[in-house]
């Protein structure tokens, strides 16, 4: 059993704020700043070059990725780190769409995170103009798989409304229709079990910095399924994921499993950090993890709808089809969160009415919650949102 | 003038060691680790996700993009920063090959790193069986640039021998038969004056843990000429390329300018380490390192001809020439660099021959040179190479 009060203890969180936005970075886990000096001052500063081989630099996106596997159900040796989430998401897709050489379509939804959009239309666009990326409402995903399609690309868990995929079952229908899945984990890894070799998913992706806690742009992550590892080619074939990448041969040759889902070099301090954070998760149980997660999410909504009229709950009210997230739609929303902001309560807004709230077992608990709802329903029960400066958009929000 | 006694001040050099690998891996800045521990606790830590308005987070690439710039003689506003080299790679060759839509040529020579034809080889497999990588011998490329190429892809100093190729006249050359460059600047980027503007050149990519000392896995950089930086479409189309990431519109625009080379989130950390050594670089006056590398690289190659016969010099003799490294091909170069590493000497090798030595005029000075070669003769005029141990390869060399 997970002690969560241990691993709330674990976190830097400033003093009279309440963290619901750790769905969007994850907070500073109090070991990473010693962790990351260490490996500054006694790895890079003291072995220099020969830190690749003398602290294990180079097996070290293999080893953080195995431990990451563990909270999402991947076989040992299937997961590595490296890069950005767009880029795994351009290496799953187009491996993927290799494997389904006479069909020209990929199948989205609308509930997918936007860049997973662009960045698949940038990789299309390369291919040629017979490719199609084909978006569809989040209901209607099932209805359109059809043997028409090559790859389904969908996240998990709706950045929005934290609505839940439900994978198994869709991964099933694609597979009956010959489709290849890659399934984006951003809002699902640390946030809620996975079971990626249970529901026989083909490839997966996912980035640290939120639920993982391992800062802003910590590295993310690629899951190819056993059956196919051996036999993706690798579209970014770079050097690292080379057979032999110290032979410096001319032409490349894809390495062995999921090596050959490297690319350049790894970035070693940002991988510290994570490395920092995943000593908390290794002690983590998902399945208590979860219980807690909608335990504290039906309590945030009963407590919200309580005390606000005014907010719509804009996530699923059953909390096995959410992920570990809660939105409310409201008008305003823009600028009551601007006022929660202001009053510590720290969520996020996402165009056009969405407020949203994440819950993050590891550091937020009941009493985060009640305090919580309390300011929330100051701030609409008194307009306290309806002030100029709570209007100005800044550049990132 | 550059005070290059004080930049030497400012790293953090093990006692006992000459470091002649900061061509592979800088050394650690003394400001560094500070730096990123600030960036740790009181960005991350104490603004949590309010970083990227407050701290300055999300402007921080083009910012120290400029910076770079300075060093490569880039046009302000037109180098950012992320990812590794070898994605820059990518999203430098894939734009580039849209511009020439009617070739199907991609030039490049067998001195180039591999991972640069690894990336291309991917590339070009994705786009079509009728593209084609053609590498050539270094001192062949001239010849080979016809009106059939679409893409002339050059590493400037090869990271063999410190060779360098005339950029200015190889980008005219291949300008004149409407062929786009994309230097790979490697192994020059802090190792010695470059002109991408006066050169007229295209595109350029380079990476920043070498010369630009950010440690290891630090981000890369791409620089897209003035004249092509709003027409060149990003293959990688990520978020925050987006001409409006923010709005989390469905469909991809590319952003403003250099913008739109930007892809996932940026590595916040790593870009905190990489900002500490670029306030060293702020001070340094390129002509002047240049000619102070000239004249370390060229003091190295008197006195290890002068006393190690055995060694043959693999770099060219003319320090202009030359990038910032000297080589010495010798039969049983791995073990005698490996005696070099046991008595403090850190170079590299490079199969099958190839003794690396790099000077780095930031923190190696004369002394450095001749403690070096004194060490060298040692190893060399005493056999003190022929041990098993120094036989056995590490799995990273």
């Amino acid at each position: 059993m997970t002690d969560f009060a241990a691993t709330k203890a674990m976190f830097d969180l400033p003093e009279g704020m309440i963290y619901l936005d750790g769905n969007s970075l994850g907070p500073l886990p109090k070991a990473t700043k010693d962790r990351v000096s260490a490996m500054i001052e006694d790895e890079w500063g003291k072995m220099l070059i020969t830190g690749w081989n003398k602290a294990g630099w180079m097996q070290q996106p293999g080893a953080i990725g195995d431990r990451i596997g563990r909270l999402i159900g991947a076989e040992p040796g299937h997961v590595m780190m490296g890069d950005t989430l767009s880029i795994k998401v351009y290496q799953a897709v187009a491996s993927a769409l290799e494997m389904t050489p006479d069909r020209r379509v990929v199948l989205s939804d609308n509930g997918n995170f936007p860049s997973d959009l662009y960045i698949v239309q940038g990789l299309l666009k390369s291919l040629g103009e017979d490719y199609e990326l084909r978006v569809v409402n989040p209901e209607d995903v099932a209805d359109n798989i059809t043997d028409e399609i090559a790859v389904l690309m969908l996240t998990e868990v709706d950045y929005r409304t934290g609505r839940k995929h439900d994978m198994k079952a869709l991964t099933e229908l694609a597979q009956a229709q010959g489709v290849v899945t890659v399934w984006d984990l951003a809002h699902s890894a640390g946030a809620l079990p996975v079971d990626l070799a249970g529901c026989n998913a083909d490839f997966a992706v996912g980035c640290t910095y939120k639920y993982l806690n391992s800062g802003p742009g910590g590295p993310a992550f690629i899951y190819v399924a056993p059956r196919h590892v051996d036999s993706a080619r690798p579209a970014l074939s770079g050097w690292l994921g080379h057979e032999a990448p110290f032979a410096f041969d001319l032409d490349y040759r894809p390495g062995n499993g999921i090596e050959r889902m490297r690319v350049g070099t790894p970035p070693m301090i940002q991988l510290a950090a994570l490395g920092a954070s995943m000593d908390i998760w290794d002690q983590v149980d998902m399945q208590a993890l979860r219980a807690r997660s909608i335990a504290l999410c039906d309590r945030f909504i009963s407590g919200v709808e309580a005390s606000c009229p005014a907010l719509t709950l804009a996530s699923p009210r059953d909390g096995t089809a959410r992920g570990s997230q809660v939105s409310f739609a409201f008008e305003h929303g823009y600028a009551a969160m601007q006022a929660l902001i202001a009053r510590g309560v720290i969520g996020d807004f996402r165009a056009p009415t969405t407020m949203r709230f994440g819950f993050t077992p590891l550091y937020i608990d009941e009493g985060d919650v009640d305090g919580a709802v309390a300011i929330i329903a100051d701030v609409m029960n008194n307009q306290l949102w309806d002030k100029p400066e709570y209007k100005i958009r800044a550049a990132v929000t």
